[in-house]
């Protein structure tokens, strides 16, 4: 646990002091064993866990080191809005090469941004040397009634927000040598729907899942734990400009928001509170638990992202 | 996230399987984006990021794979016992290199362990590959009342639970090639004192801390937090069987307590109640606000533990 009030000598002392002063009002309630928090009455506690680790996640000469911190608490936040939950803080564990201690301010500074756009706060971490860069990003929030993948039911209609593609576009253009263009935005700087989730909660959506697999995969997530089959039009499928359509399918961690709902949600209502655009997609049948059926895309490769299979 | 009910084929939905049937009961509410948990009535939340990192913190030929998941547990819980705090449960971050992969049901088992010796449950995690072993984490509890650094009060007595410097014994043994005999077990298996650091809180404890850094090193972040000196008398330090006493107040990753209370705490009660020795080994003065004078013992390095300076 990194601490304010009980900062020693030391390097390791030294390099969370500095991470503390880039976070000034950004950091909250730090300096004991542990993260003190209060929960909204009533609410549940919302908790999880991803990892960026370089070279498996991304690579350093991809992103600058402000977008490595942002893009690793951006994508744990993005787990809080597949449940609907309000942010409570993230707890950052860093684990820092000696190569890259002098980009250590920077990649704090892209935490700090994550945090802030996201209105929530840097509630504790841990800092320790590694021989491999990687960030550890614990995401708490809470929620009354949090939304689940198992929520799903017979003749819900399946949406989904943004459009899709554009990461899986810059990683490829970024594997041949290209220049990602247009399509790097949205690969540095992914946004977790946070408030775009609280808002589906309360207008009737039954069951929800961030994109963080690929669209395919992550629709079996919500198939086989709502025990329900899933029917895509493949030609309603949201790119983004120039992705083509089977690409967009198995784009993974797009951290855009796919939820299932009764077709009277307000798609208008909520594409003009958003700026953003909400797309029906497919509907809930019956079938195979577990199946996707998408027309018209042939689907190659739809098992999600899997790193121990590279 | 790790889930259950949404596993889909390939080799890291496969070790998930299995590390879930390894835990059996002693995993709960995983199979979503976050986990889910409820918190007793007017507590508020208690959470922590701990790293243990191959080379960093242990070798792998010092602890079996078992040990390496029990410590790695244990030693994030023991942030919750700093502030007496009820476990709620622990995510657990991996990072898996190849050569580990075997091994991973064996680490596994001792999470396993870690998590039913503490009465808590492992509610998620993630799974990665990576160049090093490391696991990450986080420590959830909930408090009505938690116990901080700052709160010890002038003219209290400092407590100190078990006894101190089998792990630094262990570890110096270990480096020079010998067996570490008695000294092992507690490296191995450090206890993190849970239902203590309650008790303690009950019966009129004002401050707590974990030993992590080491006596002397955690002790000066009691008394810098609470704006006070401490002084120890350095002939009462309790120390583990042929321990000198200069190595038993720099010994680190002890997870023993130190605890601030008034002078009327029934140290007696404490050490029936759980077969543990309670030693008072100093008091709260005034003086030099984060000062801590060891009496009788020549502190060589108390700095503590700083991973960033080998």
């Amino acid at each position: 646990m990194i601490g304010n009030s009980s900062l020693g000598p030391g390097a390791e002392f030294d390099a969370i002091r500095r991470m503390l002063e880039t976070w000034g009002p950004r950091a909250s309630g730090i300096g004991d064993d542990a993260a003190i928090a209060r929960l909204p009455r009533g609410d549940a506690l919302i908790a999880s866990v991803d990892s960026a680790v370089e070279n498996r996640h991304f690579k350093s000469d991809w992103l600058s080191p402000r977008e490595i911190g942002y893009r690793a608490i951006a994508a744990a936040l993005s787990d809080l809005a597949a449940m609907a939950a309000r942010p409570l803080g993230v707890l950052v564990a860093m684990a820092i090469p000696d190569a890259w201690r002098g980009r250590l301010d920077d990649i704090a500074a892209g935490v700090g941004d994550a945090v802030e756009a996201a209105g929530t706060h840097v509630l504790g971490g841990n800092l320790t040397d590694a021989t491999e860069l990687s960030i550890t990003t614990t995401a708490l929030g809470s929620a009354f009634s949090p939304l689940v993948r198992g929520g799903a039911n017979l003749g819900d209609h399946v949406y989904v927000t943004g459009r899709l593609g554009a990461p899986a576009s810059a990683i490829r253009r970024l594997l041949a040598g290209d220049s990602p263009g247009a399509f790097r935005e949205r690969f540095a700087h992914p946004v977790p729907r946070l408030l775009e989730a609280r808002w589906l909660a309360d207008h009737g959506a039954t069951s929800a899942i961030d994109i963080s697999d690929g669209f395919v995969a992550d629709l079996r997530h919500v198939a086989h734990a709502s025990g329900v089959a899933i029917e895509i039009e493949g030609g309603t499928v949201p790119c983004f400009p120039d992705v083509p359509a089977q690409l967009a399918v198995e784009s993974g961690e797009e951290y855009e928001l796919i939820v299932t709902a009764p077709g009277s949600l307000d798609v208008g209502e909520f594409q003009s509170r958003f700026k953003l655009p909400l797309t029906r997609v497919g509907g809930v049948v019956g079938g195979r638990p577990g199946h996707v059926d998408v027309r018209g895309i042939a689907v190659a490769n739809a098992r999600g992202h899997d790193h121990f299979s590279r």
